[in-house]
């Protein structure tokens, strides 16, 4: 366990990704390649990844773009044209990776069904993020992170008691599975190297999400009971909740008896664990109001900063609820580089989230700003063999394609932020 | 690209990890690695992980424990005596990954610090998940879930715009941070493949919290507008969110202007799309609740299966918000195979969730039942050239033991469910 120099190869360096993938999902996995030091080339058709128009622009880029596919290339290449193909056939042949977010089936009706790609390249790992599987009834559903949600369970244990299922305002469907989809593309990779063979691999956002469910889960199966929605509270154990200090509130989690005891002894009612109403969790829970509203009065003696510093000395995990500009002023995170600032040519410095993986000896790094739409396009061609008069020619009938970004959105009042489908080509 | 038969190596198959991960994080994160073919020895205290006290126990068994343990062997082993720690080194000399999910440092206290474990071992990859990461200010705070959903920015974003920040009722950070950790260490072994040496590699609760804010945070980033919380409502795109069927609820959500005339055109309205009123985002934003209403009194027509069938028809992303019983019955999540049940000798059948990642060529696989504490003692130990007689004197001294599960929780009555500290030691 040396240390290795972030001159050493990263885990990913030296494979190549075809990405043929939009949006969310799929440019989060091959975003999570790119990071780990593989070439991620994205091809784009000629309008460009419907992310390049949502969001806030400034200087005409979307910085929801630039967040999600940073240490990439872009191609532009029109795949609905045989001749498109036929260079996506050549871009196939000399990849490693294949990942697209297309609807099962999808990739096959234009041409790359399994025989195909196993021809083309036997040793190819193909990879596809979708909604709800390649097998089973909802196969041609279109799916979209809401609807991943509601039907996985996510949004049912979501919310309050005498209020509506309610969904996350993270995309965490999209993102679980394009994260599933990033660790089975590495595992495959590695099944190669041992087996000297391809295979497909597939990240699914309800599966995706109903692997979220975990206890909540394994708790239904074996009593068959649905888990309640009980808004902040814990369905099984008090206290534990957000408290009130005297200016504001405090998460606070004493997650099993010992810790419950310092934290007791820390805010100066520790009789209440040898006291007959409150000495277990079953009779703490059956008194909860009254218990938390007996640790409401004493936390609110103080300020958050005192009680959070007080009860982290103790070793009861606590701390803020932080609205994202506490997040990310706050100090551990910025320790944690958990914001990065990339230069972009021609649109200034853009901040985006950094790495929260941490490799200490082939870190993760910003090799390649997110990509002008088409800027890789000749030197991709040209790299699998294409001469500068096919390229050429290649353009002037725009089957490929470099197009400069002020050829983006016309209206920008139309631009809108947020999700969209990941599915729906 | 033949496909690879499950016959086949896996993926992690030959590679022993030596896993000291107790309750969530860490063990969904070595779960995987089983489920990936590794061999996983999980290193336990004479009282074993908390989980196996966690949830309802049926026969004595903790379904919460069985579901998070699968594909793993356990010894038990006194890591707070020097035998045993002596006996842990032997253990990670044999080994290819170290895991653990104490707080950064703590291992090194135990007597194994970096420069002892790369003199044990060069080849290792070392593995730690953690609340806040190893450097920074709060390097030594106590994590859990619940606080890094709050400090994350998370909870921020969820509930009503009246009402209070609202947490995720999965535990998210942790399962999010296990995922990220798995994904690290499968790519730190390619490294490995690749450079010959191990590395450290570190998840961090809060930083895989903040990855999941996404578009939220660029969008915060460009703005400088924090963005708020608005229940099922999408934050800038109507319509969007649950409509009300003649039976129950629809999640709905057209998530381009392309989708949106489907959608309308199936439920008679598509005149709205080039109505003054409605024919931009920005105008059916500001009308919500008009635009809203009208949908709910076409949706209120018919029943929840029609139009769930209806829209699919027509491509508009759209299903019922189910419940636990809806999704395990659900014939989707039936074909994805996302419930398995798995015959524990001496327990019967548990049933848990299956595999949401799918590699076609070597799918994950149940080899091992979740183990009975201790069970595979005598066979690791054996492993790394201890005789039958050094083993039983290990055992004797109470420094290395096979428990049977009938020595375990004596007051089931104070049996909790949920999660409780990944952190605390």
């Amino acid at each position: 366990m040396r240390d290795l120099s972030p001159l050493d190869k990263k885990p990913l360096e030296g494979l190549r990704v075809i990405d043929l993938t939009r949006v969310l999902s799929g440019p989060f996995c091959t975003m999570m390649l790119g990071d780990m030091g593989a070439e991620v080339i994205k091809v784009e058709t000629e309008r460009g990844d419907a992310t390049r128009e949502q969001g806030t622009l400034r200087d005409g880029f979307s910085w929801y773009y630039a967040s999600f596919n940073r240490n990439k290339k872009s191609i532009v290449l029109d795949l609905r044209c045989e001749e498109g193909r036929s260079v996506l056939a050549k871009l196939i042949a000399s990849a490693d990776v294949l990942v697209d977010n297309f609807r099962p089936g999808v990739l096959a009706q234009m041409g790359f069904d399994k025989e195909r790609l196993r021809e083309i390249n036997p040793r190819l790992v193909t990879a596809n993020v979708n909604g709800f599987g390649s097998c089973g009834p909802y196969v041609d559903r279109p799916a979209f992170d809401f609807i991943a949600q509601a039907m996985s369970g996510l949004m049912s244990v979501n919310g309050y008691d005498q209020g509506e299922p309610l969904r996350s305002a993270q995309p965490i469907t999209d993102l679980v599975a394009g994260l599933y989809l990033a660790f089975g593309i590495t595992a495959a990779l590695r099944a190669r190297d041992i087996n000297g063979h391809g295979q497909h691999v597939e990240a699914v956002m309800v599966n995706g999400a109903i692997s979220m469910m975990a206890y909540l889960a394994s708790e239904y199966f074996v009593t068959g009971k649905l888990p309640e929605r009980t808004g902040n509270d814990h369905p099984l154990v008090a206290p534990y909740g957000l408290f009130r200090a005297s200016d504001g509130e405090i998460a606070i989690a004493p997650s099993n008896d010992v810790i419950l005891r310092r934290f007791l002894s820390a805010i100066g009612i520790e009789h209440l664990m040898d006291d007959p109403c409150y000495d277990t969790n079953e009779k703490r829970f059956a008194r909860r109001s009254e218990l938390h509203e007996l640790i409401d009065t004493r936390i609110a003696s103080g300020t958050q900063e005192s009680w959070i510093a007080r009860l982290n000395t103790a070793g009861v995990p606590c701390g803020r609820v932080q609205a994202l500009d506490e997040v990310f002023a706050d100090p551990q995170v910025l320790a944690q580089e958990m914001t990065i600032d990339v230069e972009h040519p021609g649109h200034g410095l853009v901040r985006m989230l950094g790495f929260p993986l941490k490799l200490h000896g082939t870190p993760c790094q910003i090799r390649l700003p997110a990509p002008e739409l088409g800027e890789h396009t000749d030197e991709v061609l040209a790299s699998v063999g294409l001469t500068t008069d096919e390229i050429s020619a290649l353009k002037e009938r725009r089957v490929a394609g470099a197009v400069p970004m002020n050829c983006g959105p016309v209206n920008p009042s139309a631009v809108i932020a947020g999700p969209v489908s990941v599915q729906d080509r």
